[in-house]
């Protein structure tokens, strides 16, 4: 980098402005100082490392800090809680400068504002190769709001929101230099700039009492395998169910590979999966998709351990069910308060 | 890395051990989810990156891991709190296994056991080049007992506490291949396995109205910057009075280079710089050592913003202050809510 300490600070100083709500002491000292809020907190970090998770040539950093941060943001929604205070440590690569920096914040700053969260604090060092973005996210949720992945009971309705598949249709559509056309532009901008479910989450608790909520960032096929181990239950998923998105559909079929592959695949969808008590389902359906906007659909059940992981075919035969996202990224390990 | 994602987890969960106080879910969900403690929250994050912070030739992942604990803790301390929760994303090489995360672990660990901290959550990936580390870490702080880098008023007294240089001394020995003895073992020591100053900064607050205090993680010389550019004075400080380590002055020796330059320009101390009211500084000194049983000297006092940042020669002459840790890590920036 080509600027010295004071100056990079001053320049995120700016860029951050004047301490918000709950701040006592932001940016520029040891720690931070903030006032505890509402009845329990939430704390959850996520690292995002150049070549393995992202890459500058499809990505502008803008999208890069974005993304890094809703995957922080996802995490938080995905327990009920909402975002408050984020640090953020980065690992800059030579040649990256102030201006990179900036933008990198810019990106998630957007996020931030958005969803009424702030960043505090924050540590730049150099990395000998390759950009590392490390967020560590605070959030507030009411004791009665908790949902965690480990209380999914067997017979529970399995719901998940919005329609998948887009992130990685996007993402190979970049690896394979797809030309650019509708859907294909559509699910790059899927792939770079996702949306985490704050709303939804909060709807799903309003209207339900949901067993288990956790969100898609390593693939619907990971996370229904994350719920069923961390509740000690089977699940089993009818793939005719799964909503595709019709965009990544049609990329699917232009490179050849299953749509359905892609959706229980898709990492960093940021879209929720829920277990609801049964008889729940259909007026959290009805409700969830009214107040946001947001379309839910039931894909399955929870059943019981003995029966495993399930994906049952359109013709009914049941075949165990693929730990796909997992394997797009083998060395990746999750090992709680985290996405 | 040779092992799945779960197992990590699995493994990880059992190094780690029950949830602690105030944890209500620990690792292995989106998030943590915590008791809010005490009257206000601190929050603070540190990247550590292999080859830029650390060595893994000199330094065991045990080691490793302490000391980018102890430097969060360290920030924690120096606002006068106590350490709570902390998150660790780990971003780990090839060739790392799942036993090398485990004595990484260990490290942070003794480290948290030892103030009564706990990790409550984290984040395992991959990255395609060294080691990283980075930890985000909560702390509490009682509201009358927050101590910030920007209260240090003209005619303050200047305290250290601890003797410094020893951090640097050992690293250099390390770089030299100094063949090790008394000395030499000392200051590698010192440069492995620092210690973080919690008792200390509450003797200070217990006995005194510290204005400002700053934990030494870049040297004193940028300490004594940071703490006059956030407080919008100068500082006066006398050579003679700067405690050296005897080891360090060893070492110094032995390696041809001035010892004050070492103190100066030590990192990763973690010794605490203290500004408060000249009229308190006897008593201080006094309670602090006998509590503590650390040492603390009156190194000099804070001045009007436009004398600068002065060190008095031991001929009485002034100069301008060098801003010497600074230098060895030409490219990190320190942005707050950090070292």
């Amino acid at each position: 980098m080509e600027i010295g300490e004071r100056g990079l600070i001053e320049r995120l100083r700016r860029v951050i402005g004047a301490p918000g709500r709950g701040t006592v002491v932001g940016i520029g000292d040891d720690a931070a100082v903030l006032e505890p809020a509402g009845e329990l907190e939430l704390f959850t970090c996520d690292a995002f490392v150049e070549g393995v998770h992202f890459r500058r040539d499809f990505a502008s950093l803008a999208d890069i800090g974005a993304k890094c941060m809703t995957a922080n943001v996802s995490d938080i929604a995905a327990m009920g809680g909402f975002p408050t205070k984020a640090t953020v440590a980065l690992c800059v690569p030579p040649g990256m400068g102030a201006e990179d920096v900036e933008e990198l914040y810019a990106g998630m700053l957007a996020v931030c504002r958005r969803c009424g969260a702030e960043i505090v604090g924050g540590d730049v060092v150099s990395s000998r190769e390759g950009l590392v973005v490390s967020v560590a996210l605070l959030g507030t949720v009411g004791r009665e709001r908790v949902v965690t992945r480990a209380r999914a009971a067997v017979g529970d309705s399995l719901l998940v929101t919005g329609r998948l598949g887009g992130a990685e249709a996007g993402l190979r559509a970049f690896l394979c230099g797809l030309p650019d056309d509708g859907p294909v532009v559509e699910t790059k901008r899927r792939h770079l700039a996702p949306t985490a479910r704050i709303a939804e989450a909060q709807a799903f608790i309003d209207v339900a009492t949901p067993h288990a909520m956790i969100d898609v960032s390593d693939g619907l096929s990971s996370e229904l395998w994350h719920l069923a181990e961390e509740s000690a239950v089977g699940v089993a998923v009818s793939e005719a169910r799964i909503p595709l998105a019709a965009a990544a559909t049609e990329v699917a079929r232009r490179l050849g590979c299953e749509p359905l592959e892609l959706a229980l695949g898709s990492g960093e969808e940021f879209e929720l999966l829920v277990a609801i008590p049964a008889p729940e389902t259909e007026r959290t359906i009805e409700h969830v998709s009214a107040v946001t906007g947001t379309e839910v659909t039931r894909i399955g059940e929870v059943v019981p351990a003995a029966r495993g992981c399930t994906l049952v075919r359109a013709d009914g035969r049941e075949e165990p069910l693929a730990r796909l996202g997992y394997e797009h990224l083998v060395t990746t390990g999750d090992v709680g308060g985290k996405r």
